[in-house]
């Protein structure tokens, strides 16, 4: 039913998401044999790294709900030309991006002198990504790129609706580090906790 | 006969799992100059590395038994909905953590001080991904998700026994260790090379 | 329509690209807590880092549209044959090598002794990318492999043409840093802007 | 025409050889400030690290030849059971394991001292990979798991034997480290030259 080229940015894109997903892991630091010494046991050294698990279970959690969006986005989408392909580049450029940020995010949790800038750099990221969503699905809906027949126009108006919602709520989000972090990274998640709910996948037989 | 929704759940999670398990060698340390020079010969050097060549050997043959298990599971339903995605998303973040706690064990492993957490810290990961295993199961079974029709009642209740099985058998397997690392570790391979063996693929034509 | 041989090459070759373009956010080094101490506050910590991110991006935004160059370039490829494997290995190569020298740039841009000779090395890689691309769809064209019927000479030539001015113009380029190396660096974006622009995607029904 | 079985466990596998591959440049260590200070320019830094290029370069050409074979093997199999699914796992972990020595052997290249011992754990890995393709190979013809029909017994033969030469030949390369270590590597390349060229493709209809 879908184009075969749609297969393949489908692909490409999984590719990228499983990565990027599975890359977060690599951020999280082992203890060395000298942090150690200055704590008492293993399960102390452990425990200090809790701004890397934070980040880890947060972004592991937003790449989930955001590959599945793209699942759901692609199922209306029936033909991609090389604009859509050139912002679905740029989303998963923010995609790809987002280890790094986190990585930022857990090394300064702890710290209260910078832990306020290293939100606003997390939360910047994930309003590129909802731009980006927010591009994709534009050029999906009014763009050369054709989307699947027998959508109904209510679906359609859902849909853009919810991506409004997302890019609209992680500014605000993004704009409540300044108060309190841990605000604002509950918002962002709830975002895609919400997000992750609100629509049910298309069902085809 | 799989859904197309199966289709791309199943791709990305071949991915995490591809990715989780090739990661795996980057936590094995090349000797440095400075460690060769402190013992004689790069045979020993290597040899020191021991507790590495244990944790990389460990855990891909558990993340190897755990993707066919998955393989195996998704063989058996038929589409997956939104809360089934996410409960795949916990499970996929138990996989893709473990090259964490497989570093840290292998850090500590020749350390009596430090082992005995290490590898309590190893098989609570394995304990959570069991416990994953169980919540998708169960979800395919009587949640929403449907199963593929023609599925026999007797190979359904051996998976889940099976499931069930799996998560007994590591939280055991993670108490032993404050007995014996060396007995908690082989009883974690175990169960695998017992999940391994005792479920056939189903065969299509 | 492909043969099952292009499938699996173009799977294999999609991993390779979305990993590779992944990878290169490994290569942003997170400000630790002694560069902080340096500079008055995270925002100029992260600023120091632009070098890298002109990195990532421009190697992200090349190694995406060789992603989509490949693709349409395999949408003419009916078979492959040993050859073909392995011009596109020696391609791949070139992709996955990507990484290091823009690893190397990002380290250099900021260094005015050194970042000729960084961005010549960067070009260099182009160059042999842009050189396999002309293997590949050479033998695509003259060799054993066979091309999909029903395409015009019109369009094989005009594909010939464009595979011909990128390796020309990334050469020029890679001179050009010897004069000035922000402008070969966006004569190099700029093959790849154009190849992205240049070709519609073959359309199937 | 294959199984749905083969085709995931292709799939995976696919995966394991695109991220073992990948990883290969993540071995590479860009040259630091300190190693810049030392040399007269950037090119004499980077012309130092010609040990990690050989590797590099010879690591992705084996890797790339092992997944064109095991594509090649898979077109004669058409079902796989639990046993060939294990032996597929070693086979596997033969293939990301390759980073580390290729990276023992890039560190140590150099290092007259070391070098022939690095050269010869680089070389227990490949037969180590080369006795996992002849088991999974064995489990195809022999074993539970059945081969696609139409195959002539020729084929088989001279498959068989092609890889009973790679094992052979990957000890006897590994012997020769112990005479000369360029020699060595030499003739372990050799071996997947010949073995990329020796077999045609399959090809279908």
């Amino acid at each position: 039913m879908s184009d075969s080229t749609t297969v393949r940015l489908e692909a490409f894109s999984d590719g990228v998401f499983a990565i990027a997903i599975t890359l977060l892991v690599l951020e999280i630091k082992v203890p060395s044999a000298s942090d150690l010494s200055q704590v008492s046991g293993l399960w102390h050294a452990l425990a200090e790294r809790w701004p890397s698990y934070v980040g880890f279970v947060a972004s592991f959690f937003i790449v989930g709900v955001m590959w599945a969006n793209h699942h759901a986005l692609f199922e209306y989408i029936r033909r991609v030309d090389r604009r859509m392909l050139l912002a679905n580049l740029f989303l998963l450029m923010g995609v790809s991006f987002l280890p790094y940020p986190t990585a930022v995010l857990a090394q300064n949790l702890a710290n209260p002198a910078t832990r306020t800038d290293a939100t606003v750099f997390y939360g910047v990221t994930l309003v590129f990504t909802a731009l980006t969503y927010n591009v994709v699905w534009w050029l999906g809906r009014y763009g050369q790129a054709r989307l699947e027949p027998h959508v109904h126009e209510t679906g359609l108006r859902m849909i853009t609706r919810r991506y409004n919602m997302t890019l609209l709520g992680s500014l605000v989000a993004t704009g409540f580090a300044f108060v309190n972090i841990w605000l604002s990274l509950v918002m962002h998640l709830s975002l895609y906790v919400l997000s992750a709910r609100s629509e049910p996948l298309k069902e085809r037989d």
